[in-house]
This record gives structure tokens, C-alpha cells and sequence, in this order.
């Protein structure tokens, strides 16, 4: 007894299943909607793909991701030029952006330090960082790197090699996530929140 | 203040956001890694897209869906062509076939009569099963359609339609699923379950 076998379906999942936490299932799912597009969909679904492949690219500035050669933000005049916030990932930057509270350029690294990975300083943007603080537009440098280990450890790399240059740099804070409960809180947080207290006016 | 935003990637996350069950995050997810990808392993999963559109069709005999003239399991002729086994769509083929129990020979009806959603019996594959029957080889119908209404209403109207040819037609049986604890069944298939229930040898 034969199997029914579709190959070209076989291959559509299989691309499919190399998507992050895309499964089998999953992977079918999203081939069985290819089937069922329109033909013009899928030309441009198809085309959509290549595209940005093709035209995304980091910013000559920032190293965030853009389309053009200078990215948005760095070439938005209204920014504040004089502070830098340095994240890992152009995801941080959207991330900040939603804030809407925060009118200062970044800088994406596009990575971490991490040793057991094999990522040195030299594989993340920190030579183009240094290069925008040759001059003397930026007063504040804002480490935004995430709150892990790699993060950390990223941030006091960093610090120690922009402090001798009369910047100042800074972190941001540490403590409870509104709408925290304690209890569920976990100790190196609630530690952070303790030492980080500040004065009630 | 401008915003941060980078159209091409834009235009592909909207791409993704298409698919079903696929929202804005993960939509997100599927279009950075589309971006980490090496450029040869995009030009592959943008072509696989085409190709599959491309070539799955319909099977001339059995409406199921193949890239080859004649799906793989009409055209082996080691199926008992004597029983066609009727059910909504390639999917439940697949999962049919995974019971690696059922040498029978398939019909898809690419959909179910649904007066709600506007289908109608001309516009499944209702005719090209009663080409099948024409000649005397087919001894058997299974209606596999869902146990739904719709499913059911499909699996009487083309009863109706058979039954006259003098072929007998049966239906999957229906009763609780293996490993179902009584007290979670709903009372339609428990219903279902004591009707249909079997002498104990």
C-alpha cells in the first residue's frame, strides 16, 4: 500500500518548519493557507519576502535596521542628538519607541557580549558608537541593555570605555514592573527595588 | 518627533499577519527571522511558495490534492478500488491515513453543503464522485465527512444520491473517543455512544 504524498507540499512545510517555534502543525497550517491564496497573494507574499531581505539593512549612523541609508530616527531633526540610548536589538528600539516619551537617538549593538557564544566586542556596532562620540553633540549615553547576565555585563563593558571620554552614562532602573504583586516577585527584583528606593516628596 | 519605522519590514510583517492565527507578534517573530535568513535559504523558501502554488492541484479522479496529474493514491494499484471513503477535505485524508489501517481509495469534496455560508451542492466535487460509481468497481461508500452538521447534512444528501445506484453506503461510527472519561463526554455523543452500542462477545 502506497503513502499519499504531496511533495511540493512536503517542501512548502519543511521552509515552514524552520520558523521559530513553528511545528509541524503549525508549519501545515500556514502552507494549506499558501494553497488556498489567490495567485496574485502569493506573487507578492513571495516578492514581499525578497524584498526585505534584499533592502533591509543597518543604518551608516545607529546600526539599526532600516531601508534606507540613514534610518528614520537618526535622520529625524526633532531628535535629541545629545543623548544616546545603546540597546542590543532593533526589537528594543520599537520597544521604546511605544513609550512615546523618548525623543533621543539609539544606538543598536546587535548583540551581547556572551563568551560562552563566541561573541566578542569586536563582532557588536561599539566602534560606531565610539566614532558618534568623537565630537561633542552627545552629553548622555543611556545603557539600555537587557537585564540579564550578557546585558550586564555589556553595559559595564561599555561604560568603562566611554566614561574617560567626560560623558556621562547611565543605566536604566531597576525594580517592580507596575502592577507587580510582591509575593510574586522574584528576590533579585525585589533586592533591586529595596536599593534602588527612592525619597517619597 | 518622527517615528522609527522601517516600511519593507512593515509590509512583510503585514504579509504574515494574514496567515490564520497568526497575529501581530508573531507575525513579527516569523518576519525578523525571515530577515536573519542567509540569502540563498530566502530565494529557496520564496520559490518553494510559487512551486507549491503552482503545482498542487486537484487530482483528476479524486479531487484530493496532488502536484502529479493523478494523486499517489489513485494511481496505486495496490488500493482496494472497490470502497471510496468521502470526506470534506485533504486533511482528513492525512489524518485517515495515519491510521495505516485503511487501504481504500479516497474522494474529496473539497467543502460542506452550508446553506449559511452559500455552498451549494454544485460546488463541491459531488458530480465526480458519481462519475466514479458509473461502472460497477465500487461496492462500498464511507461517509467520512465531520461529525458536524453540516458534515452530517453532506454525508445524507449524497446518501440520497447513492443509495439509488444499488452501492452500499456507511457511515464512521460514532461514540466516545479512546481514553474519554464519561464523565467529561458531552450527552450528544454519549447519546450517540448508547445507541450505537455493540454486543460483548
Amino acid at each position: 500500500m502506497g503513502e499519499y504524498r504531496v511533495a511540493a507540499l512536503e517542501r512548502l512545510i519543511e521552509q515552514f518548519e524552520k520558523f521559530p517555534s513553528v511545528g509541524h502543525k503549525t508549519a501545515a497550517r500556514l502552507a494549506y493557507h499558501v494553497l488556498a491564496m489567490p495567485e496574485d497573494e502569493v506573487t507578492e507574499f513571495s516578492q514581499t519576502i525578497i524584498q526585505a531581505h534584499k533592502n533591509i539593512r543597518h543604518c551608516r549612523i545607529c546600526c539599526n535596521l532600516t531601508d534606507t541609508d540613514i534610518c528614520s530616527v537618526c535622520s529625524d531633526d526633532s531628535r535629541d542628538k545629545s543623548i544616546i540610548c545603546v540597546v542590543e536589538d532593533f526589537r528594543d528600539v520599537i520597544a521604546l519607541e511605544r513609550t512615546r516619551e523618548f525623543n533621543v537617538t539609539y544606538h543598536v549593538l546587535n548583540g551581547v557580549l556572551s563568551p560562552i557564544n563566541g561573541i566578542t566586542p569586536n563582532m557588536l556596532c561599539i566602534k560606531e558608537l565610539l566614532a558618534r562620540l568623537e565630537d561633542d553633540t552627545v552629553k548622555e549615553v543611556i545603557m539600555a541593555t537587557n537585564a540579564t547576565v550578557e546585558g550586564e555585563a555589556t553595559a559595564i563593558y561599555i561604560s568603562k570605555l566611554i566614561k574617560p571620554l567626560g560623558i556621562k552614562v547611565t543605566r536604566l532602573a531597576y525594580g517592580l514592573p507596575i502592577g507587580a504583586d510582591l509575593e510574586y516577585a522574584d528576590e533579585v527584583t525585589l533586592a533591586r527595588a529595596i536599593s534602588g528606593r527612592n525619597e517619597v516628596n
